[in-house]
Order: structure tokens, then sequence, then C-alpha cells
């Protein structure tokens, strides 16, 4: 996107409403501009002054010289939308607005971003309600955030691309301290223009850029995000997000803070997932994931050798990433050897991992070497040196040794420093290690290098199922391409759904619905009051499940309107008594019953929903009446594959069920992936007229005999 | 503890070892005790010098001036044993060792270990293997921890109990930084003879001390632990713990730090619940809880302010506190009105909480008066100021704001620091108001106070459920005051078990004996072979549950050994079915089989085991053949009382179930509580015979109707 790179890039800058006092926010862009070194024209505007900072100062925009490239607009509401008119009126490619009071405050504020956006006409804007952007390759800053006080701002591999102005000042500042470096930073704001899908698309081509981190509160535009995210992946350039939203409390704030609207968390796990990003789960992360990923050091294993000189701090590190599902195995006898030569101390205890080296700790090039040994073994995949406090006096002992043994190897070094020694962590992340202060932050780094890996052997972004074989696939929102009749690998093929009446249909006439698309439902008979359900009832020689039939009840249980094992010759008076339960509890007449055989196997539930952001929504789990209680499901965004049906199945917790649990035979997994599939297809192919959908329980039987729906719910539209 | 008390503050220190050179560990304790303001008698002990640091330095213990109160041995550890001796024949009443190359290091640090602990003879000793200890309420430093470079050590309400000497620095130094200040901070190293229990016991009645940080590898002791802990608990101290060893990888990489038996990790939460103490879920946790309890403010409910100049900080704080279950609604009317005074800004929008106070954040006297009508308002039960990158530039703003309105209520009040300025995070900690760095900690923390609230106002320590209504005292380990036969709330009396063979009991054995203590089962019949067997199924008038009978099968299931739903008339060709499969899958021949009839109802888990580090531990949860797959299990370490048995039964996801869930009846939850009551009776009677016992699944049918025990097993010694 060329007005992208011209913001990232600008030969000239107007500065409007600039102001000579430093100490103003106002003052500071030109100030920070200056301090970092920008080479190109600074144009400040401002009617009361005649130069900022050595500078001539214009008293207008149409005064300007030249076109600028880019105007940053410092001034309040109302005259930023009179800048930006004058802006574009001469041609400018793109603006910055910084100033709040617009979308985010209400109405009245809401019509002044209207203003502010049709004022720009065809110039590209950033923000408003934006601290702005921050280009640390080439060392631009057309930012106001305090956190450009700082003096020890590095370049570096990381991008940043936040929906928070505070929050980049935050990042910003964090990552200087510690000693990471940035490649591009950019606040984006309330989006009226620019938003953060269309920095990432940038990013994913920008040679500085290794990894980019993302801090979201919501997505004006999910297909869009998907397809920057999946290019990013595609480019080798994770993106790690961290998404607010997560409790309502979060998400209303967030709302109130952007304005975005906020879809339901757990779908933008599944969002993440599928297009390959890492979602940071702690703050903390959001920093540390992107140091790792951005050494391009590839995780091969899950052996990790810990080295410590302090024997507290190497067991925190042990034991988290232990619970992480990584292992710290003592080294190996050809290691131990190594070891052993290396430290001339008979005393040495080398059968345990951490791996003690008080002696290496205090001699740099002993310690350069111990590292070395553990990164030639076969036995380790990556190595974790333990700063103690004896580096409070030798500030730079083990970055030094750090940085001479990263040649040896190409797999991933990492320190953990468990003192308050800043200049330590900074030293040490310099020298190209990542160092972290929380014994936590090993595990969520090396799960996501792992992942990395993993996604990179498999050739592809997990979860791209964008091709033909994808089910599911709506006529809006995500799924938007592959809408239509394109069939499932199920084989269902188009389905004529024109009939259908809208509304919520009742369970019959859903499991009918679904019978269409090739998922079977129990033996059943529908009948309409006691007499006729007695008189059908002998077309069963077993025990039957009695339901009321009505597309107003939706749980039918806690209207007392399901009996299981009831004996045919029962059935008659069992209507009677379910149909005085039912007006009891509910007031509702009912349409009339179900008599069905009794269905064995393991229950699931197959959903479909559409999330009001993030559009349809499949969830595949435990089903019965428990599955409220235990909510064992997974939930993935249309359209999907039959691998990733069954990466869903596999993740379940009662997946063991399906697998041959203790002894009992393994249930039809092919043909419930079918089922799933296929319910994937009808959501694809009713598109819009499909506002849910849900098969509870649908009955798994033993392998080779199938999947057979016992109830179901449909509204259509 | 008199010998404790003497090594917080002795009036003599005999450094043995001590080296002239400052810079060499050895050198250190003696420059860190000048350092700090030692106000006693300093004796070096060391042939090869005359002066240390300016003090006489004598050869050799025997040339002492006076007897020392407490010898410091800095001396390798073979040295260390004559030392210890010496010290020990003079009289002097503790000595500290720091050598390692004890206990920890396998079996000829073993013998050494013996060899110390015996030249000690009467004196107590800390260590060996550890850093030392640190009274900074009377600035007395016996300790050779780098972290003493420091010069910011603060005094404080946090104490600090360390089986590690590296955390201990870690800590140290961490809070120095911070600007939180500790009172007393021990490393009880290899606990030759004192331990973390009899510091926490100390501590308990300092009158220094607000609340005990605990980094715990593993207990030597539980019973004095639980003893100390609830001591702490009654003296309005809590005990915050940090304890390693959730992985395997951290049981194994402790164990080999400290020589510590590891129990099972959840037996500890058990036990961590049981006598009131905090458990720290991520190291910043250990500092963060302490640092919010010491302050002392009660948190009363779960309403938060957040007060904030910078929106997306604010955001990150309210979803963290909303994932957690906290609070964060706007300002009610009145509180708005009160706030809107104070900006007297028409443009203020007050209907949102985090609550934005962008001009707030650069007047002091606004600040607080904003601060302070957060706390005087009925709307909110405690107050978080975020602190954003405009504080980079005054670092001492939101610190006096916050300091000048504390006085205003006795509400918490807390910070976050958004950008990176350490300056910032310790004048605003040094005002009396935590903050923190990362959002994630306010839940951690305000779980905390809240959790302290709750006891505080139940006038008693949650679980300390000593009492004679405590059912399942053991005859050993934790619970060896409970011990015999005093009888459960449930009301059984003692019941002779001599009879009983010892080894692992068939099933109808164990149902046997669960009901000597009160327990009912199933209905049921044992037959010897197919014939018997269908002679006897006339006695039921519905299909049966078979069951083979076998002492030395325990997964019946897995062993093709239960059939459920056999019709009786099918019993003799069933069992001779089962009678092949079990012969076919397992090789071994039943003793007989199981005809029982089929209960209904809630299938529960009741089960007890001995830990091997902790004693008897109560497990109850969601039975069935799934119980393990979804492992939704409550455990207690016996005894427990009623009240406890409640709150594990209220605690499961399942819960719901017994509850009337879905419009079905409620269960007969009276009636499972008296058996697992009776259960732990059973398991406190029998004492030590009892390796371990369950019932599987005990059938909890409707109110009124009780249970029945289905399956069981019990291996008695």
């Amino acid at each position: 996107m060329n007005a992208i790179h011209t913001l990232l890039h600008p030969r000239s800058i107007a500065v409007i409403g600039a102001s000579a006092d430093a100490s103003k926010t106002a003052g500071r862009p030109v100030a920070y501009l200056q301090k970092h070194g920008y080479g190109g024209a600074i144009y400040p505007v401002n009617p009361r002054a005649d130069q900022v900072a050595g500078l001539t100062c214009y008293p207008d925009i149409d005064s300007l010289p030249g076109v600028p490239d880019v105007g940053l607009v410092l001034v309040a509401p109302d005259r930023a939308i009179e800048a930006v008119g004058a802006l574009s009126r001469r041609g400018t490619p793109a603006a910055i607005v910084l100033a709040s009071g617009f979308g985010e405050t209400g109405e009245s504020g809401a019509r002044r971003q209207q203003a502010l956006k049709e004022a720009a006409g065809g110039m590209r804007l950033l923000g408003p309600n934006t601290i702005g952007l921050v280009n640390l390759t080439d060392r631009i800053m057309l930012c106001a955030s305090g956190a450009l006080e700082m003096e020890s701002l590095q370049g570096g591999g990381i991008a940043v691309v936040s929906q928070s102005g505070g929050i980049l000042g935050s990042l910003l500042s964090r990552a200087a301290a510690a000693g990471l470096g940035f490649s591009k930073l950019v606040s984006t704001g309330n989006e009226v223009d620019l938003e953060a899908a269309d920095f990432i698309d940038h990013l994913a081509d920008d040679p500085a850029t290794q990894v980019i981190a993302l801090y979201m509160e919501g997505l004006r535009n999910p297909e869009k995000f998907r397809q920057a995210a999946l290019k990013a992946a595609r480019a080798g350039k994770p993106v790690v997000v961290y998404k607010v939203g997560r409790s309502e409390s979060g998400a209303r704030s967030a709302a109130s803070h952007t304005g975005a609207l906020a879809g339901e968390d757990r779908v933008y796990d599944a969002l993440f997932s599928q297009v390959g990003a890492v979602r940071a789960q702690t703050f903390a992360d959001l920093l540390d994931i992107p140091a790792a990923l951005a050494t391009r050091r590839p995780l091969r294993g899950k052996r990790i050798a810990i080295l410590t000189s302090t024997g507290g701090a190497g067991t925190l590190v042990a034991d988290s990433l232990g619970v992480a599902g990584f292992e710290t195995p003592p080294p190996g006898p050809e290691t131990a050897a190594r070891l052993r030569d290396l430290q001339k101390n008979d005393q040495i205890v080398l059968d345990r991992n951490p791996i003690d080296v008080t002696l290496a700790g205090l001699q740099p090039e002993l310690l350069r070497s111990t590292i070395a040994t553990l990164l030639d073994s076969a036995d380790y995949d990556a190595v974790i040196t333990i700063v103690g406090s004896s580096a409070l006096a030798q500030p730079t002992l083990a970055a030094g040794a750090i940085a001479a043994s990263l040649d040896q190897s190409d797999k991933p070094v990492l320190a953990y420093v468990s003192p308050h020694a800043p200049a330590v962590l900074s030293n040490v992340n310099r020298a190209g290690a990542p160092a972290f202060t929380a014994p936590e932050s090993f595990a969520a780094v090396l799960s996501a290098m792992l992942a990395r890996t993993a996604r990179e052997n498999a050739g592809s972004v997990a979860g791209d199922a964008g091709g033909a074989k994808a089910a599911g696939a709506g006529a809006a929102g995500a799924a938007g391409a592959h809408a239509g009749a394109s069939g499932s690998s199920a084989g269902t093929s188009a389905v004529d759904a024109a009939d259908l009446p809208s509304g919520s249909l009742n369970e019959a006439q859903a499991r009918a619905l679904f019978a269409r698309y090739g998922i079977p439902s129990v033996g059943e008979r529908a009948v309409a009051d006691a007499a006729q359900g007695q008189r059908e009832a002998r077309a069963f020689d077993r025990p039957v499940v009695l339901k009321v039939l009505s597309s107003r009840i939706t749980h039918k249980t806690e209207a007392g309107g399901v009996a299981v094992g009831v004996a045919p010759e029962a059935v008659g008076e069992a209507i009677q008594a379910m149909a005085a339960r039912v007006r009891e509890r509910t007031g509702i007449e009912p349409e009339g019953y179900l008599l069905q055989e009794m269905a064995s196997g393991v229950e699931m539930i197959v959903g479909v929903h559409r999330d009001p952001q993030l559009g349809p929504t499949l969830l595949v789990g435990l089903g019965g009446v428990t599955a409220e209680l235990f909510q064992d499901t997974a939930l993935r965004l249309l359209p999907v594959d039959r691998a990733t049906v069954g990466e869903m199945l596999r993740s379940l917790k009662s997946w063991p069920l399906l697998d041959g649990y203790r002894g009992r035979p393994k249930a039809d997994v092919k043909a419930l992936e079918d089922a799933v599939l296929n319910f994937a297809a009808m959501a694809g192919q009713l598109g819009d007229r499909l506002v849910e959908a849900e098969i509870n329980p649908l009955f798994v039987q033993e392998e080779g005999r199938g999947v057979r729906a016992a109830d179901g719910v449909a509204i259509l539209k």
C-alpha cells in the first residue's frame, strides 16, 4: 500500500499545530523528529509562531512551500477537520490525526469522525485518536508518545501495530529498557481509514520486520485481517496478538475506548489459530514471544538444557517448563564427559538438569564453552542460561559469553535474569539472546517457537483451509470467497432449501433438514396425541424415548418434554402425563410427540452459529444434557476441511471416548467427521439464511455403524 | 524459639573464614554488616589475617575474646564441620553454615551433613547450603548475597522464608528496586536443623512482620508447617507460598537441589487452602500479593474503580480483572456528579469505567481529589490508578497524589505503571500504594485480599477442621492429633476391623468393609458360576449388572468384566461369555461373579489415599467410567468436617448435577455428605492399615433416597 509506505518514509512532513514549547504535547513531535535525526523537510504550521525549533513556521497549510508527503495534525478536533480538508486539497497523500474526541466519545464525536472522513476525500488517514507512528529502521518519529523521551531506542526486527496509543508507548519504553529493538510501531487509533490489517499487510513485506506484535481491541474487517495475517504467516513473519475483551468488563472497556465491536472471545481464539497467529496470554508475552521469534532460531524439539550457577532460579524455570510439557533431561554420558573435561572439577555433579556450573558463572571463557558444548549436544534442542545475583558485580560477563556462543549453532539460546539487574537484561538481549525476568516467560516463548517450527514443517499455515475441499463456506463474511454449492469433501451435493419455512423449526423439521445434507437420524415416528402414540408404539420392540414436539420449546428437558425408556405399551399414558406437565410448566400446547428408538453410542454436539463480528462458526464437542456443564468443545470459523475437523475432535478431553476408551469398541469417527463436514456444508449453502443450527445429541455408534441425530435445532431467516 | 531470636538479633557475631578481600564471597558478610550499620561486636576468624575490614581478626574460634551469639561459618565443608564443633564447644547458641556440598550432592554429601549435625550437638544450626539471613527491621545482615550490594534496602512488613538462597537474593534485589520493604529474610538451605516452619512460627510473633512470603521446594515435616501456618493465619499474618514441583521436571530439580521429598502437587494445594495460606501462581505473585496484604487495607467487595489517563492500559487491567470475576461498574449518578464538579469539563465522559481523567493525570491536586472521591464513593471497594507515559516527565506526581489520598479511607489503593518507569514504581510503592507493572497482578492480588477478608469475617481459618467433629483423623502424619475412634459427625461409632485380611480386597469385600462404616451398597448376590448365577437371577425382576469378582483385577471394565443391562434370564449365558473374555484378556481365573441391581442417580467417586509426604488425603468428584477423563474432583487432607465436604462438593463443575440440574430432582446431598464423612472416619479409624480405598461409582439417588455404592476398592496392610 503506497500510502503506508509514504507514512513510514516521508520526505517531507507538515506538522499542523506544532508548538514552539517542546514540553507541551504539541511541541513534542518536531522535537522528537529532530532528536532522533530525521533528514527530510519539516514544515511546522502555526499562525501564532514564526519559528519552531529553529525551523520556519507557516501560518497555514496553503502557505507551505511544497506539498508535504505527510501531514501530522496536532490540533483539536474541529480544527483538525479543517486541516485535513486543506491538506487533501493540496494533494497530500496521507495525514495523521492525533486528536481524540471523535468516534470514541459518543454520538457527537461520531458525527465529527464522519466529517473528518469526508474532509480527507482521497487522502489516506491514520487515526484519529492515535499517538502516531514510529519508523525505527529509518529513525523517523511521527509520534507524540512520551516514551520517545528515552535515549536508548534501538532498531530491530519486531514491528508493533496497536489499537491503543498508550500501549504503543508502554511497549516502546519497556523494550528500550530491556535492550529490545523495533522496526516500526503504529498506533491505529479509531481507524477511520487505515486499520491494523493494512499495516500487517504492509509489514509482511517489510525486510526489516521479522515478527509483528499486535495489540487488538476489536476487528472492523475480519476478512481483511485474515488475509493480512495469512500473508504474514506465509512470509515467515508470525503475528503475535494480545487481544482484550476476554471478559465483559474488558470488552465494554475496549468498546468504549475505540468504538470497535467485540466478537465472542473464543471465536477470536479460533480465528487466530486458523491464520497461524499466536495469542499472547499475558501482556508480557506480547514482547517476550516476539523477542524470541525475531531471532529466527528454530526450536526443533522439547528438550531444554538449563545452565545455572544458582539453584533456585534454575528450578523455577524447569518447573514452569515442565508444567507446559517441556523436558529438562540430564545430560547424556557423552555430553557429561565433555562438560567434566571443561570444568576440571571432580566434585561437579552432572547427572542433573538444571546443570550447575558454579565456576563457569564467574569465568567468561568457561561459560562460553559450556554453552557451546550444550548447543552442540544431541541431547538438547535449546539452552537457557540462568544469570544469578553474582552478575550484579559483573554485568557484561554473561552477555559476552552468550554472544560468543551464538554462532556455534542455530538452536535457541535464552537467558533468565534472576536478580533485579536491568543492565544485564539489556546486555544479553542486545547480544542476541532473548532474556526474561519471569520464569513463566520461557514456557510461553518456547511453545510459540515450537508451534512455528511445526507450521513451517507442515509447509503451510495451519487452518488455511481455503481450498475447494473446505466445507461450510458461507455467502457472507470471512467465508465469502467460497460461497455457493461448491460441495464438501463428505460428498454432499447442492441441496434445494427454498421450500424451507423461516423461523425456528421444530425438532422433526430440523432433523429433516439435516437429513437432506446426509446426516441420518434415529428411527422415529411423529404422532399427534396419546391415542395415535399408543397405536404407533407397536412398531417398536424396545423401550423408546418420548419427546414433545414444539417449535416454541428449545429446552425440552426443562419443560418436562422428554421421557427416556418408556415401554411401548405405556406410551399412551406417558403422552397424557407429558402433555399435562408441559402445559403446566410452559403454558405451551404441544404440536405433537415423537417416539424415538433409544440410540446408543457417544453423545456429541455439533452446532453452527453466526458470530456478529467474525461470521459463521462451527462448534463440536461432548454432547448430551451435560454439554453445557463440561463445555468440552472445540470451535473454528467456517470453512473447515476434514483435517481441521479431525484436529477439533482430537483436541477434546473426551476424545478417548471416541477412540476406544478403556477397552470399549472404537466409535465411528469417520462417520462423525462426515456428519460434521456435511453440517458445515449445509451452513455454507444456506449462507445468511441460517441463523443457528445444532444437533445434540448426535449418537456416534461403533465403528462402521454410523451416527444418528437424536435431537436438532435450526433457526432460519 | 530462642535460637531464632538470637540469630535475628545477635549482640556479637563470629565470622569464620572471613576474608580481608571484600570482593570475594568470604569477604562480603563483614563488609555488609558494616555497610548496613550493624552495632554489635564482629569477630572475624581467619588464621591468615591480622585484620579484616579494620577489625581484629582471630586465628581460631578458641581465641575469641568471648562467646559469640552467632557463628557465621564461611569455610568449605570439611572445615565447616570443625568450626561448628568448636563453636558448639564454646557454648555458641546458634550458627549459620553457608557451604554447599552436603546433603544436596549425593551420598558422600549426606554423610558430611550427618557429621555436621553431630558436631553441632546442642547448638542450633541454619543451613548448610544457605546464603544466610537478613534482619532489615534492625539492619543486621548475616548474609553473603550479592543483592546486599544494593543501596536502597528498605525495612517493611514483608518477611521472606526461602528454601533457596538464590531466590532470597532475587526477591531482595527486585523488591529494593520496586521500593518494597522487608522485615526479615531467611534462606533455610538444607534444613539440617532449623527449617522453614520454625521461622514461620517465629515470624507469626514478630511485630514488624505483616505477611510471610515463602519459597518452598518441599516439606520435611508437614505437621510442623501446618501448625506454624495456622498460627500465622490466626495472628492475621497470611503466608503466601510459591511452591515448585508442579511438574516432574520441577520436582526432580527441586529434589536434587535440597534433597527434600516432593509430595503430589495437588495435595499441597489442599494443604495450603486448609491452613489459610495463599498459593502464588507466578513468581511475580510472591512479591505482589505480600505487598498488597502488607498494607492491611481490607477489600470488602469486587467493585473496582480504575482511574486512567491512558485508554489502553486501563483496558488491560479491566479485562484481566473481569476474567478473574471482578467488576468494574461505571460510576453511579452521585459519584459521577462529584467527579464532574471536580473536573470542570463538560466534555468529560463519566458513564464508563476505566474512568478517564486526562486532565487529572497532569494536576496533582485534581488527581488527589479524584482518587479521594472514588474512595469515598459507595460504588467501589478499591481504586486502581493507572500511570501513563506522561509520568516519565513527572515521576513524583502520581505518588504524591496517591499518598495524600490514603488517609481518606481504608479501602485498597493500587497503581499500574504502564511505561517503563522504575522511579515512579518505587515512589508509589514507598508512598504506601502497591504498584505493579503487569496487568495480571491485580487479579491475583485482589483475589488474595478478598480471600483474607472472607477468612477474617468467618472468624476462623478455613479448613482448620481440627475439632471433635472432623472425620478421617488418622493414626499417623498430619492427622496424628485426632487419631482413634473419636467418631465422625455422620454418627459412625468405632468399628472393629481386626478381622479384615491384609492386601487387596475384592469388590464385595471392599463394599462389605464400607458397609460397616454405614455406607450402603446396591442390592446384589455373589455367585460362583453360571449355573448358580442363572438360579439366583430369578430374585431380580429387572435387568442387572453382571461383574467379575477378583481381588487381582482392579480395572474390571478393561478386563471385559462388566456387563450392563443383562436380562435375568440371560445371566447364565452372560457369565460363561464373561469368564472366557476375562481369561483371554487377563489370564486371571475369576473368583466368582456379582449380580447387582442397576442403580440410578448421579455417579460420584470417593477415595482416600496416603500421600507419601503429606499423609491421608480425601478425594471426592464426579465418578463413573469417565472419572479419569474429566478429573472433576476436589481434594483435601484428612481430617475434614461436614462444612469442608460441602465446600468440596460445591467446588465441582458437576455440582449442578447434584443440585437439580435442568429441571431434574435434587440428589440426596445430605446422604452423600454422610457417606463421605463415614468414609473419612473409616480412614481415620483404620489409620496406617488403610493404604488406599475408593468407591466408584457411588450412586447418589433422589433426595431422601440415599446413596448406593456400586463398586469398591480397598487395600489394607
